[in-house]
C-alpha cells in the first residue's frame, strides 16, 4: 500500500520551515536544500511542493498575508473609533513574537522582490493591501466625522501608509528599541493629530 | 618597472561598479567575481581591495553615506525654515537618479545587515544618523519656536525618522507612484501638521 502523505499539511510545515530558515540565517540561506534540512524531509520529496527558492518564497509570503488578513477578520473593532484604528494599524507592525516573525519574512521578500521578477506580482499584490489598510483607516476617520475637515485624503493616506511601513522597518532593524509601547505610541500621536487634536 | 596603480581610484572605481550591479540585478547577485567583471578588472586584483562580498558591500554604503554627508553640507540652507528642513529632508529621500540608486544600496544593505555580522555595525551607524536628521529637523522647528508648543520631542523624532524611511522603501518599490512631487508634499503636509499649521 503506498504510503499516504496529507500534501496541505506538508506544505505548511514546509513554509514554516521556510520562515525558520528566513528569520535566523537571512533569505539569501532559504536555499530549498536548507529548507528541507529543517523540515526532515529529503530534499528530494521537496519537489512535490516546491521546485523552485522563488515559488518558495512565494507560498511563505503568501501565508504570512493570509495570517494577516485572518488576525483583521477576527479583530473586535467595537471599541471607540480611534482605538479600533489603532488595533487595526497595530495588526500590521511587529508588536508580538509572531508578527515579528511575519514582518522580517515580508521584510526580506519585498527587498528580494525588487529583482525576482517571480515575487514581483505578489509583492505589487501586498503592497496593494497594505495600502488599503492605510487607506480604510483615513476613509473611516472621515466618514465618521473624526478627521480635520480640510484633510488631503490621498495624500494622508500615503503619508499614513508610510509612516506604518518605516516603523515596521525600524522594529525588524532596532527591536530593543523599537518596543511595541513606542510603536503604540506613535501610532496613536498619528491618529490624534489627523483628527485635530493637540 | 613596476606598474603603478592608483588605489584610491581604482577603488572608487570598484565601489562603482559595485553600486551598478546591486542596483541592476540586486544584492545577492553582487559576487566579488561579477563586480571585478563589471569593473573591468582581474578577480585576481579583487583582492587588493575587498577580499569578501561584505566589505565590498561595506565601502560601498561607506561611499553611499559620504555622498549624502557632502549633499548636505553643501546645502544652501538660507530660505525660510520649512523650505530649509524640507530641503534637509529630500536629501535622504530618493527624488534623483543619483539619490535612488543609493537608496536601493542603503535597502539591500540594511536588509542583508540583519544577517550578516560584519554589516551590523555600519548599519546601526547609518541607522543613528539618519535618526539624527530626523532629529535635527525636530529641534530646529522647537528652537525657532515653530513647533507646536505640546511637541513631543521624542515621539515626534521616531515619528519623523519612520515617516522619512518609509517614503524611501515605497519610492524604491513602487517608483512610477512615488513621484519625487509626491514625496515633497507628504513631506511638506507633515511639517506644517507638527507646526500646527492647517
Amino acid at each position: 500500500m503506498p504510503k499516504i502523505v496529507d500534501h496541505d499539511k506538508q506544505r505548511l510545515l514546509v513554509a514554516e520551515a521556510a520562515w525558520r530558515v528566513i528569520r535566523r540565517d537571512g533569505m539569501e540561506q532559504a536555499s530549498v536544500r536548507k529548507i528541507a534540512e529543517e523540515a526532515g524531509i529529503s530534499p528530494g520529496s521537496m519537489r512535490h511542493y516546491f521546485s523552485t527558492q522563488s515559488e518558495l518564497l512565494l507560498y511563505a509570503m503568501t501565508l504570512v498575508s493570509e495570517r494577516v488578513h485572518e488576525r483583521i477578520k477576527r479583530l473586535d473593532l467595537n471599541g471607540p473609533p480611534l482605538e479600533n484604528a489603532k488595533r487595526l494599524l497595530l495588526e500590521v507592525l511587529p508588536t508580538t513574537e509572531e508578527n515579528m516573525a511575519e514582518m522580517e519574512v515580508w521584510y526580506a521578500f519585498t527587498a528580494k522582490s525588487k529583482t525576482d521578477p517571480a515575487l514581483k506580482s505578489l509583492a505589487d499584490q501586498v503592497y496593494g493591501e497594505l495600502r488599503y489598510t492605510a487607506s480604510s483607516v483615513i476613509q473611516y476617520l472621515i466618514k465618521l466625522g473624526l478627521a480635520k475637515p480640510d484633510m488631503q485624503e490621498q495624500l494622508e493616506t500615503e503619508r499614513l501608509y508610510a509612516l506604518i511601513d518605516g516603523l515596521a522597518v525600524h522594529a525588524i532593524l532596532n527591536p530593543e528599541q523599537m518596543e511595541p509601547k513606542l510603536l503604540e505610541d506613535i501610532v496613536e500621536l498619528h491618529l490624534s493629530s489627523l483628527c485635530g487634536k493637540p
